[in-house]
Formats: structure tokens, sequence, C-alpha cells
């Protein structure tokens, strides 16, 4: 079954233009563009805590080992380039399902033109667990960080938050080429995903640019499933939208006139929204529709 | 605790000329040398497959972690440049084990001038899972392949083979930096490293090249640890040299004169020998010291 499997998997690894040397050797090779700087980022993921073979569709598993990664990617403003996938499969998992997942995983990648270059595929008797990594490009001295935030910049989100954990933590979309586009058009000062919960999230891109923000809490977008979570669970959806993880959105940080021409010459495929501002000093504000203000804690899901 | 480590780990992240910005925002930035492709590889390595956490050093195994993906930079002949390390860590592994297991990384790392450029850690209820992937560099078009070999080279291995699992599958040196002045010297046609035993792999070499091979039986370089493994289960030395796994020496296919010359003029750290020739034809065939021929199976250590 295993080497049939490698053999299956090796089939399904399409040509990319970038793809010099494609698995196969001991490493694959890749061509770079001239003037460009590499972005690698990785991450692992795993049964029961990242997902559950149980319940989940072994495809959309797939998908989103990949997708995390591209979203760290998108975060930096990065084009993908490649991603190198390795599983420790368990051994019960059925190969239909260990194909689905494949697909999964290719499915995402050819959507986003990123080169298989490398995979490991073992069989244990553990519970599954897939480590992606997702290789980029940048032109030099591009990339986004968190730090760089100035006071007076808008900070933008780039769609609705909360409540992904009713499906939307496997079907978010990585906001690659969204970000390509941001960064053609405007000159953002800090960016990063929202992976862990808008608030601690922000919280970090703050720390690092060392700054404080104050946000207009009515003008956090509220996604349907915050409001459908809140509905079943007491938490207000605005609870749900400034602390749930995974929305994997893009947060930046940019100037008032460059965030403003954002909102009104979108970007295809997102929906940006300017929910506040960054101020002098260190904590979070929120000021709601009456204008008063309350001291936001960085709430959200520690790993 | 989990928070804590994550802090420990990224103090212990060297500085590197390479790390344009070092992993902490959501992706690392590498610079790649102008005219450079870049080569990459992944590895999985896991408790009860790989190593046995109740048996063996954290140390030693962090070591083997990056070493085994350092081995496959040194099979194409790429200079290493970062190295990205992704652990699911079980939830009751103690802590000064799972720094032994990161200093074991980060000595060889550091040995080898490699940046650490990205990690995620996690725990979880499953077993020890440690996914590294390594990156490095090598001028357009030099990289080394298994293809290539050509009728009337020499083949030529770096060091003893066999009994590797009496611990020398974690304290081998991988081959980058020999790689690289092989490289700087001589014309290689083919090469790999040897994880899976010579005949395995040559096999491998041998089919990309669209060759056979005619190994001189006497010449294969035996390591002591081949003799001692001899002693105690009777198969033979040579028998172990032949198909025992994870050498981690460098198999190479180069012209006769370069193959002499590299033999008289040794590169630092390697001892090389020249184990037989490439022929027409699909087999391999072992030729003892009285000249007789037998027809050689490709066995090793199929994962």
């Amino acid at each position: 079954m295993e080497l049939e499997l490698v053999d299956w998997l090796r089939s399904r690894i399409p040509p990319h233009p970038a793809l010099i040397i494609p698995p196969g050797d001991d490493a694959a090779v890749l061509a770079i563009g001239a003037g460009q700087q590499l972005v690698a980022t990785t991450d692992m993921l795993m049964d029961g805590v990242d997902f559950r073979l149980t319940e989940h569709d072994p495809r959309v598993i797939g998908r989103k080992c990949l997708a995390v990664n591209l979203s760290d990617l998108a975060a930096m403003a990065a084009r993908p380039l490649a991603a190198l996938v390795a599983v420790a499969l368990p051994r019960s998992w059925p190969l239909d399902q260990v194909q689905a997942f494949t697909e999964g995983v290719l499915e995402l990648a050819a959507q986003h033109e990123v080169a298989l270059a490398g995979g490991d595929t073992n069989v244990w008797e553990g519970p599954l667990c897939v480590s992606v990594t997702a290789l980029g490009e940048v032109a030099q001295g591009r990339a986004w960080r968190r730090a760089g935030a100035q006071i007076g910049d808008a900070l933008v989100v780039t769609g609705p938050l909360g409540g992904s954990i009713l499906g939307r933590h496997f079907t978010f979309e990585p906001r690659t080429r969204a970000a390509l586009a941001i960064a053609e058009r405007y000159e953002v000062h800090a960016a990063m995903d929202l992976s862990d919960g808008l608030l601690l999230d922000l919280s970090r891109l703050l720390r690092e640019s060392r700054c404080g923000a104050e946000l207009d809490l009515h003008r956090i977008p509220i996604s349907p499933s915050a409001v459908e979570l809140a509905a079943r669970d007491g938490v207000s959806p605005l609870d749900h939208a400034l602390s749930d993880g995974e929305d994997f959105e893009l947060l930046l940080s940019l100037g008032q006139h460059d965030a403003e021409r954002l909102i009104g010459d979108p970007v295809p495929g997102i929906h940006s929204t300017i929910i506040g501002r960054v101020t002098a000093g260190t904590g979070m504000v929120g000021r709601d529709v009456q204008g008063c203000l309350a001291h936001l804690p960085p709430r959200g899901y520690v790993h």
C-alpha cells in the first residue's frame, strides 16, 4: 500500500514554472526571481487539535493544512511559490481517505499556483499529523511586518469576523491575491493574518509597533456565523468577532487616505472595513456608537 | 508552560546573515544569492518509527531530525541556508527533555551555519512527531541529480557502510561541506545520499540514469559497526554494508579520472572509495575478489 501511495502521490504532482527539478531526487530545486527574497513559514496540524478525522471531510482537512500556511504568506505580502507537505498517516486510515486528503491539498495548490516541491509520506500507529512548509517570494525589503504601524494609521480588516468554528476555519480563502493587489497599490505600514482572534492578534501587532489602538466597536464586521454562534452560546456576536480565532482575514495598518481609497476602490475578493485607528500609548480601547470608551483586554485563542 | 517554551525557543534563535526577517512575524524572510536556485527538502521523524523517546537521548533525536534533511541538501550539492522545524510534543514530555531536543537541533544548525527560519511548536496527546524542512542554494543548473550517470563512470561512496543502527544513524555527519568541496573541484554526473541501503539506493540512481552497475565487492568499505552487527546476527559484514539503511554517506557517479583524483587528493572529513563502475544495461552485478560475477538484488530498507 505504502509504495503505491507514494507512486500515486508523485503522479499527482503537476509541473510548475518555478519547479526546476521536481521532487523525486533528494530535494527539489526552485527558481527565485531576480531581486526577490524568499519567504518561508511552517504550520503543523494534528488530529484532535486542529481537526477531527472522525468528524471532518479529509478533503477539507487537506485544504486547511495548506491554507493556513498560504495565509501566513499573505500576511507578509509574499507571492506563493511552493509548498512541502510531510504527513504521518495513521496505519488504519483508508486509502480513499488519504487520497481525498491529498486532493484537498492539491486543489488549493492549483488554485493558488503553488508548486508541490516536496513531501514525506509516513505511516505510523499515531494520529494524523501534517506539517506544511510554504515558500513565497517578495521584492527585496517589501515584506509586510507586524512592526511599523504609525500613530494615526487606519486599522483595516479584509472580511467579517467571528464564528469561524462553524465551518469557515476550513473553507476560508487565504488572502494571498488580495495581499499582492493591496501591496501593489498602497503603502501598508504593518500587517498580519488573524489566526488567534482580533484582539489578541492586534495586541501583538501593536506590541511590535509600540503603539496603542482605538477600535470603533460598531464598525467591527461581524460574520453571520458569529451571530449564529451567539444565538447558541449567549456570548454576543461582537465578542465572537473580537476574540474568536481562525478568521484568517488580514489586519492592516495604513494611512487614513490609503485606507479610504482601499474601501472606495475595493480589491477583488475581499470586503475591507476600517475598524479603528492606531494611537499613542500601549493599550486597546473600544469606542461604542455613543462614543463611550472601554479598555479591551487581548482576548483570543492561546495555543 | 507552552507559552514559556515558545518564548524560550525564540530566545534561542541566533541571528544569521541570510535571515533578513527572523521568525516572529507570520513568516521569515531569507536572502538568496544572485544567480542561485533554491533547494528544498522535508523529512518527518516520529517516535516509534525513527527513534524511541524511551531509549534515546532527546539531544541526539533533535540532531538527527535536522541531520537527515542536511544530508538531502548534500545529495544535491546545495549550500545549507535555513531550516524550519515543526513539532508535535507529547503533553507528558518533561520540559528539560524538550529543551535538550531543541539544543540538539540548534547545535547542528550552528555547526552547519543553518539559519532557524521558522518553527511551529504544538503540544498534543499523541507521540513526538517532528517535521523539518531544509532550504539550501545552488548555482543555477549545478544541482546534482540521480539521473546523469554515464557508462564507464566510477561509483564512489564517501565513507564506510553498514551497521548504522548501532549508533551512527544518530551521530552521522551530513556531508554538506564535502559535497560543496567535491562540486567545486569535480564534475559529478549523478549523486544521492545513502538512506535506505547501498543496493536499493544505487538501483534508484541507475533507474534514473538508465544504466547498470558492476560493484567490486571486496572494495565496499565496511564499517566496524557492520562487523559488530554481523558477529551478533550471523549476516555477513558485506551484506550489512550492501543493504543496511541510514548510512547517510554520499553515492557519486563521476568519470574514472575525476574519481581517482578525488581518492588521491582527499576532501577533508570524508574517506572516499571507488566501489565499482557504471555499465550499459539495467541490473547490478557484484564481482568478488576472484572475479566471479553474481547478480545483486536491490535490497534495503523500504519505508
